[in-house]
């Protein structure tokens, strides 16, 4: 059990994020420093104080910081946050976390749709991808999700409010988006890269935008290959590929958060959560989430109180 | 010789614009339809009207449109625009015509660098690169081209006050751009695509943007491998990718021409024209410009007057 030092507290695990993001740091330095063989896994964690050497922080705080894959961590006082200790706590890890935060901050701030534009968004089941497209519908554009498999389409269709979705796995993403885009695609929310975008690309509509959230598609791959109508599309499109992170927007955040919560409370958005049992399942459930078994934010449930 | 119908002039031509463009139009339809075999190619001209069947064009007067690669060619009268009949009219077609207005708009609208912040520009010995170049060094910015050759090189630190120039074709384009940009790179004016953007995308910094103003290194690729860090760098590094022509900014224009016609009057700007005399080497000026032979924009003189 660690020790919390001045200015830091200790935290008992409650629930852990799993991201596709967790795979991205294995691939080396990005926005922070890699992860590397023998580390503690990172993770966006929400706990509750059972230490405290900060006056600020009481024991018995719920909080979220960067936590480790373990039933304890220590975190500083300035760098965690408390939230409301009101039930469900899982919404301060889907909807009112990074992923309801992705969706949102890149929809709206950096894809700035307008009523009636065509969106379209990959890994659409996902944590992030099924908040994107509903908050699509409540901005008025119509919406159609990419997703493997026939019966997460009929889902996100039936379920989430889709305007239609194509199984990727089907192999004709080309015909079937072009079916289902008739007007083109103002908006693309990219989640994967890789073909995908490639194929997107050529339907794209002047003026589009490219919200680049992930390449989920290259993070195993050795040697990737690029959109082969990149930049030219760009150029002739006179399209905007924009990259984000949910962190980006901090003179947003309480926006964000008022709306998010005033969406589901109205029932106008569904909060779907795909909670793992257990420490000593993460590491099976982020390889189930990069292949895509997850619907909607999955997470691992290390403690209930 | 054709005949004006109404509401068209018949137009001498005088200048023809030479451009990457032309290239990229033979490879299918963009912003305009395609070029195929048996079409007159289509150009951006300064010219003298001859006849006239619309009463707002004057007789005598000089206007830039879209002509066609041939002694004379018809417009309507509301596809032109009358410019001034001042000396030296080859300007039309430089720094008040498409390059300098691609160059300005494509560095401060797209781009918007600030003071101090690093420039990278490739074909920076071209029409437009040489203009970004010195736009950026009048804006405060560190500047660095990217050119073809020891010779071009020198040329662009000497005579244009470029920070430093790197010679593509030494092989070292990763080193080298890495010795000149020790802080990184904030903006990549991009003209080329393919592998020298693929090799400036890992030196950009956070919020880095890259204005991509053309592709011409993919114009006669068959395959073009596209860049194998898109778009996964733009999501690492929050970049920006954003293509535009020049005429996106029309509520600009004024702003841009008043700007460029000072800083040329106050000699902060110099225009470096590259002019080919004769319609019939057209053809040979074009593949020249694509392998690079120009500096400055460059152009066709068909007629002196």
């Amino acid at each position: 059990m660690p020790e919390p030092g001045d200015g830091e507290v200790l935290i008992k695990t409650l629930y852990m994020s799993l991201d596709a993001a967790n795979r991205a740091w294995m691939k080396g330095p990005s926005y922070r420093d890699a992860i590397v063989d023998g580390d503690v896994m990172p993770t966006f964690a929400l706990g509750r104080v059972v230490e405290s050497k900060d006056a600020s922080v009481p024991i018995g705080s719920v909080v979220e910081a960067e936590g480790l894959w373990s039933d304890y961590f220590l975190a500083r006082a300035g760098n965690l946050r408390i939230v409301p200790d009101v039930p469900p706590l899982s919404h301060h890890m889907s909807i009112l976390g990074i992923a309801g935060k992705t969706a949102y901050f890149g929809l709206l701030n950096v894809g700035r749709p307008k009523a009636g534009e065509t969106i379209v968004v990959s890994a659409a089941a996902g944590s992030v991808g099924n908040l994107v497209g509903q908050i699509g519908k409540l901005k008025g554009c119509r919406v159609v999700g990419i997703a493997g498999g026939a019966e997460k389409c009929s889902w996100l269709v039936e379920e989430l409010g889709f305007d239609a979705a194509i199984d990727y796995k089907s192999g004709n993403l080309f015909k079937d988006l072009k079916a289902a885009c008739a007007g083109g695609i103002d908006v693309y929310f990219d989640n994967v890269g890789g073909q995908t975008l490639e194929t997107v690309l050529f339907q794209m509509n002047l003026y589009g935008r490219i919200v680049c959230c992930g390449a989920i598609s290259q993070y195993d791959t050795k040697n990737p290959i690029g959109p082969q109508n990149l930049p030219g599309l760009v150029v002739v499109k006179r399209l905007r590929m924009e990259g984000f992170i949910a962190m980006d927007f901090p003179e947003h955040e309480a926006r964000a958060e008022t709306e998010l919560r005033t969406w589901v409370k109205e029932e106008k958005l569904k909060v779907i959560e795909d909670i793992v049992d257990g420490l000593e399942n993460a590491p099976r459930a982020l390889i189930g989430l990069l292949s895509g078994e997850n619907r909607g934010k999955r997470m691992v449930c290390v403690a209930m109180e």
